[in-house]
This record gives structure tokens, C-alpha cells and sequence, in this order.
């Protein structure tokens, strides 16, 4: 049962990536199927790293369905950007986003499985959420998202911890899910339409202590 | 007899990406030994990554030869850049063009030999082609090859499909080598000297739809 | 015994690069948990990367003190930098030295056991002490320390063939590493104060020749 909700929760979470690297290689002008590598690596680049930091067998080597959905969803994309209007920086936001998110539960739960201890487990979570999207941004020479202003590594650490909250309280594994996606989700909109940042360490801070 | 082949073959991706990496590194004025790293990472990346992809014993600790050759060519090319007139850019792209062609056979090979479906041996082929060249790339802090305006995954992904067709059609190892890096090699020969852009996905793509 | 040193050694190692992290991090104005995510990378990317390479269990994961070990480095920073007038940059480059220093030995020590050839282990000593650092500068788009003009790679080279002649000497464990850390972190400290940087290379030895 909870190995279905995760082959279909990292489908989609390989196919938003996967949207995601599109529309940034897109943005940048690659040419040709330079924007397939990148999406390809934005898309399965978390998941690979997670499953050799847990020496288990490569995600989309041992399940070539992974590939085929990101290879599915970066023709969809171009498709679509060929067809329809421009797309803003935001959609592109908004796949990164739900990518991060479910990237995130399913590093939690691999690592548990694992046997890892609870902190390890966050911190491979957060490793899985946003190693894809760094590599994409250092590919295309962007300033990476997790270097931002805006709140992201923040907002997958609480995501992080709202699961494992609701894991100690032996809440059911879809519910866990769910408040750790929405977590992540809620606090990334908020950053990407209202620019909420956090002030935690910044250099603004000074002046208050 | 095929370990054979493709030992020998590895040898000469290794020594041509490493003289890549050493002129890239050469011109971009890095200081010291770091040339040396440069061109280390350049030489054995792609194949490090597929051996650890792949969960096999990492090729170049398994086999000091490699590194050996790693190393005899950066020496060679060091001191070749000391006492010739100043190589072209475009031989640095050359180096790089066999280098990605002989890695690309080699992944898609070492794959099938581990039972991967054709779609991940070809995925796994463009990636130990192309990875070592993407990080010489950043490291160097250049516009990657793969997000450039010419032919460079495309022509990555056309020999892998060749190697693919030949080795289906059942035609002997040696000319299923030949022609994917036959077809690969000229790929890259017509984007250096003719600027062959693949126009696939790119922006101008819109005016036509 | 060994292990003991090594185990403490590595945890001295962590801490310092996950302080250089956070200064590097800081200095460029990386919001919110961003900087945490960067020190992490920087503290544990070279020792995950030799664990990954020779096929060992990754140790944050295996033993999570130095998770621990790191996330404490950080925050002490963090609250450091928040009390204390600013750090200069060239703090940033001590702790970089002495984590390089650390990881090159440890590095060259656990491939050794591992039945490494001596080349072998060498470049595993710098990898593990140069990575780290590399992933923090690419992620910060700074020109990574490798590629600078400074002695750096042959820095940590240097230590490297200092461990290998004491320890084929059969010198005592503590004395090689003594001996490597201190021939690594004099030339990283000269190279920091008074810019010594090695001439083997650069375009300058043309004249020369």
C-alpha cells in the first residue's frame, strides 16, 4: 500500500521537475535537446542522489518508468510552450514547487526505511527536494533558488518537520503526506506572490541585535 | 575479447576528455595544480558517474591504469601548450568530441551488460558522454556545452540511437562502436566547423507553428 | 585507536568547513536556511562523495554525530557572525584550510585500508578535501579556490606526498598526519598572506621557455 502512494506520488513529483527544467532551458534558449538534459537532470537528479547516499539501486534504473514519465512530461512541455502563449517565470515556480515538496516526503520516508535516524531523514528529504532544482540552476547558470531571498530551503525544512510531527503522533501515512506537501506548497506560494522571506540570518538582522 | 575493446577504448575517452580539460583549464588562466584537477574531473566524471549509477566498483580505483593515463596526458598536454604556438579553441572541441563519443558507447554498453532496458542505456550513455565535459564546464564557469547554440546533446543522443539500431539489427560489437561513434563524431565536426544548430525547440520554432 | 583519531579528526574536519560555509554563505547575502543548506554541502559534499566512490556506507548517515556536528558549527556561526563585528573573508580561507588540510589525510587513509593503490589514494585525498569547497563555491558563483590563482590543489597534493613518504617511512599514524596537516596548512597560509602561488603551469613560464 505505501509503496503505491510513493510510485505514484514520484511520477508526479519526476513529471512537475521535469516541467520545471523545460521551462527554465526553455527560458534560457538551449538549443536543440540540451533542454532535455537539463530537465531530464532536474527531474531525476534528487531521487538519484537520495537512493546512492542510501546505497539502494538507482530509482530510475531499476523502474525505467520514471524516465519514460519525464521523458513523457519534457515533450508534453515543449509541445505546449510551441503552442501556447508564454509562460511566466511563476509556472515555472509553481512545478519546482510541488516537485520540492513530494521530493522532500519521499526522502523522508526512504531514509525512515532506511532505519535512519530522524534527523538524517530530514536532512536526506531536504537533499532530495532540492538537489534536482540546484543542479538546473547551476546548468543554466542561474542564481540557485535555494540562494534566493525568498523563503525555499525554509520552506522544505518545515514541510519536513510537519511530517515528522505528524509521524511521531502516529498519524496515517496519507495524512502525513498530505500536511507535509501542504505545508511546503503554502509556504512557496506565499514566497513566489507575496516575496515572503524569512529574516532569520539575514544581514538586516544586525541592526536588531 | 569485448572487455578488451572497450578497456582500450575507455583508456583513449579518458586521455582525449583529459586533454580537453587541460586546454580549457589552460585557457581560462587557472593557476597551479588546479589545471590539473580541472582536467582530472573532466577525464574520469562521465565514468564515475555511471559506475556509481550503475552500483559497480568505481573503473579508475578498480583500475589505476586509467588514472595513470588520466595523468600522463594532462603532463603531456601541459607541456605541449609550453612549447607549441597557442592551440585554438577548436581543438579543445575536438578532444571533447571523441571523448563524448567513445563515453557514450561505453555507457550504453556497460548498461546493457547490466541488463538495463535500451532506454536507460541510451539515457545512461548521453550521461557518462556528456558529464564530464558539463562539470570541466561549470568548474571553469563557461557556458556548458550541452546549453549551447550547436548540435551537442543531439549529436550525443544520434549515436546512441545508431549504437542502438545496429545492436538490434544483431551486427557485430566492433561495427555497432564504429558507427555510433562515427555518427556522433561527424555530428560534432559539422556544429564546430559549420555551426550545425538543431532546431528542434528553439524560440524561432514559433514563427512556424 | 586509528579509528578513534580518524572519527575525531573528521568531526574537527566537518565543523570547520561547515564554518567556512556559513561565512561564504553569509557574505553573500544567502536567505534563511539557504546558508544552512551551503555550510552543510561544504562540510559533508567531500566526505559523502569518498564514501560514495569506494562503495562504503555514507558516514553522516552511518554515524549522525556528524550531522550533528555540523548543524551545531553552523548555528554557533550564524550567532557569531550576528554578535561579533565582521568577519573578513580571510577567516573564511583559514577554515577552508584546515577542513581541506583534515579530509586530504582522511581521504588518503581510508582508501589505504580500503587496499587503494598509492595514486589512487592520493587523488582520493584531494578529492575529499577539495570537493567540498568546489560545491561550495559553484553554488555561491564564486571562482571556486581551486581554480584561483593561489596555491590551493598543490596544497593539499603537497600534504598528500608528505603522508605517503612518512607513511611509507612507517612512521607512526600520528606523525603523518601531523606532518601532512601542517605541510598543507603552511602553504595554504602562505598562499593566503602572502599570495604565494605555484608558477609550474601558468601562462607567465612561457616567457621562460
Amino acid at each position: 500500500m505505501t509503496s503505491e502512494y510513493f510510485h505514484f506520488l514520484s511520477i508526479i513529483g519526476v513529471a512537475f521537475f521535469a516541467i520545471s527544467g523545460t521551462l527554465l532551458g526553455h527560458e534560457k534558449s538551449v538549443g536543440g535537446f540540451g533542454v532535455v538534459v537539463v530537465a531530464t537532470v532536474t527531474a531525476i537528479g534528487g531521487g538519484t542522489l537520495r537512493d546512492i547516499l542510501l546505497n539502494k539501486p538507482v530509482f530510475w534504473i531499476a523502474q525505467p518508468d520514471y524516465l519514460y514519465a519525464t521523458y513523457i512530461a519534457i515533450f508534453a512541455s515543449i509541445l505546449s510552450i510551441r503552442h501556447l502563449p508564454d509562460l511566466s517565470n511563476t509556472t515555472m515556480l509553481l512545478m519546482d514547487a510541488v516537485g520540492m515538496a513530494i521530493f522532500n516526503i519521499i526522502g523522508i520516508e526512504k531514509a525512515l526505511i532506511e532505519g535512519a535516524d530522524m534527523v538524517v531523514a530530514i536532512t536526506m528529504g531536504m537533499t532530495t527536494g532540492i538537489f534536482g532544482g540546484l543542479m538546473r540552476d547551476v546548468i543554466c547558470r542561474e542564481v540557485p533558488l535555494v540562494m534566493g531571498e525568498e523563503l525555499y530551503s525554509t520552506a522544505c525544512l518545515s514541510g519536513g518537520l510537519t511530517y515528522a510531527a505528524l509521524f511521531t503522533l502516529e498519524v496515517s501515512y496519507i495524512w502525513c503526506i498530505i500536511g507535509a506537501f501542504a505545508v511546503t506548497v503554502f509556504l512557496r506560494l506565499g514566497a513566489i506572490h507575496f516575496g515572503w522571506q524569512p529574516n532569520l540570518f539575514r544581514k538586516s538582522s544586525f541592526k536588531r541585535s
